[in-house]
């Protein structure tokens, strides 16, 4: 294997790629980046297992690729990447020199590293599944802000650690919940594919991070054994989550009785002050709303207490309510726009944050009973 | 106690405080800052025992500082800072209510907090001490900057984890050694203060974040129990090291057979690009010099090895020796100007980097025996 190549080029495609290693895997050729010079591309790889991801770079010309000797290598990632990063020249050369021993060249500065065989590391199916819907990279990134982190932290139910993607009737229904809280967004699909797949929140953010940062079309396809996000250049690639994910649909109150709407940052703004005032590591906020006023408070033995005048409208009979200032805050980052509006069916039931400019996302919370 | 003051103006000064302040301290009140309203002023401090802060704010036309009603109390820091953050106005009042429970008051937002009783703050003795020296912010900026990083992070020998400041003939001396390396600083002083203290680096990197940030004079005042440095608002306060600072003169070589002249920048990016080869955690650097070419190496049995040919000026006999990567890189880091000197009298005696620019400083650095 031999091959010269933009550094800066590679340098970002390591970076996407090492999102799916673990540097510390106990299985050494996990640690590994594997590198493969074929015809005028060179193939990258990485994988924790959970998540692989697989990188293909064509000649072009920004990323001045030049293969002169087919072949594959396996390189420690951070290894590699240091190099990649640090290397005194523009373009980088690298070229097995005896066995697993692989060069890198700079301009004056080399490095001989001791790489590991390329028949190392597992062998993984990066086969498409059929069924597939194709979407925008910044959708794809709006429905993971909104839905990923109410996904839940606890494995208890390891089914809640991952978000629900279900198609029906042309629909695509996205859902995560920790069992407290719970984020839905619903979305038109112009195809027929038709699966009910829970994926890892985790890998959900991988995908985030590494492949819609610009705009393209990404397209989701899915098995029953994994699912894979492609863009031009990359397969990202996700084991998902066994077992039946809950239903959630009749948990979703529709019908409400009192409504809150306040603007979205002040509302934020007003949690967040009070966040520092905590019951148990939990900070607990009371709002005690009527037609007159809307009040905000936080109270904890030990700190003290906080009191604000929410500049905002009620609708309904006076109504006190406590909920997790985090979870409420959450929801209300996880919705767009300026203003949104709290509906809810009484002081003890779940409510919802909605926004009305965009009726395709639900946040749900469950309030938490306090003895104010 | 009674008072308004501008929230951003209190902040500046409760960030700086806080520098001094450990939140989990075991012993409650050292958690707290204690206000003190009196006359005209804002009196703020900060301790952890070793280092204590000092602030006084006077009424000016930019903390619109009113004292209602004087008086003090002490605050958990942590409550403190996150409501002077994130309080809902320009303006902020204070306001003991009820014993130790203080209102914190915005636009809307208002807390009441659990403080204590200011009497239960420690004595703390900010008595200026007669001993002292002038200097500007940015000089003493740099003595810190170029000598503090050398003082040992262990606690084996305490006095080394210190930074020595001691006086004669109208000059400071300011030296910090671990024992592998040295860093030391002359200044000409214009006084005649006369002191030989020794002060914990990590002191000196508090006054760095507190005051050394705009230009003006600071005032160094020694004891033979404790150091202040005196600012316009603000007076940091350290303990001083007990034992005597090793005397480190006669280590410092006179003679050198061997000169290296290289650009500091080349240097730093060249040990930089091998610090992943690593050898039982550390990275050991080897260098060749001849006067035909200079070839920095790094190897290690598990990882791999580098090398690099420097574009360095060598004069003397041939010459290869072996050093601590990182240490030599700290010091070409310390020192500032285009070029560094390195000078060495043999394989095995401690070689110094200076700076042709600036002969005031001198970083001396051990070799490290190696059996390649």
């Amino acid at each position: 294997m031999k091959f010269t190549v933009s550094k800066n080029e590679l340098n970002t495609a390591l970076q996407n790629v090492s999102h799916a290693i673990s540097p510390n895997s106990p299985q050494p050729a996990l640690r590994g980046i594997r590198l493969e010079a074929v015809n005028d591309s060179l193939l990258i790889t990485g994988s924790d297992a959970d998540v692989s991801i697989f990188y293909t770079m064509k000649k072009d010309e920004n990323n001045h690729l030049n293969v002169i000797e087919e072949g594959a290598i396996l390189v420690e990632s951070r290894y590699l990447n240091e190099i990649v990063k640090k290397i005194d020249s523009d373009e980088i050369t690298a070229e097995i020199i005896d066995g697993a021993l692989t060069r890198f060249s700079g301009n004056s500065a080399q490095f001989k590293i001791n790489g590991m065989r390329p028949d190392d590391y597992p062998a993984i199916d990066f086969s498409r599944p059929a069924s597939s819907v194709t979407m925008n990279s910044s959708d794809l990134n709006l429905i993971i802000e909104q839905t990923a982190f109410a996904a839940s932290a606890k494995e208890t139910r390891p089914v809640l650690t991952g978000v629900n993607f279900k198609t029906a009737d042309h629909m695509l229904y996205v859902t995560a919940t920790d069992s407290y809280r719970l984020a839905k967004k619903n979305i038109p699909l112009d195809t027929d594919a038709e699966f009910n797949v829970t994926i890892p929140a985790k890998s959900l953010n991988e995908v985030k991070a590494t492949m819609l940062n610009r705009e393209e079309e990404i397209e989701i396809a899915v098995s029953d054994k994994k699912a894979q996000f492609i863009s031009e250049c990359m397969i990202l690639q996700t084991r998902l989550l066994d077992g039946g994910y809950p239903e959630t649909d009749r948990l979703i109150p529709k019908e409400f009785s009192y409504t809150l709407d306040i603007n979205r940052y002040d509302l934020i703004r007003a949690i967040d002050r009070t966040t520092f005032i905590k019951n148990e590591n939990m900070t607990i906020n009371r709002l005690q709303m009527t037609q007159e006023e809307v009040i905000l408070t936080n109270k904890s033995q030990e700190i003290g207490e906080s009191h604000e005048n929410l500049a905002a409208v009620f609708e309904g009979e006076p109504l006190d309510i406590s909920f997790s200032g985090n979870y409420v805050m959450d929801a209300a980052k996880a919705l767009k726009g300026e203003n949104i509006r709290i509906s809810f069916t009484g002081d003890m039931k779940p409510f919802i944050l909605t926004s009305p400019e965009d009726d395709s996302v639900m946040q749900l919370v469950l309030p938490v009973r306090t003895y104010n």
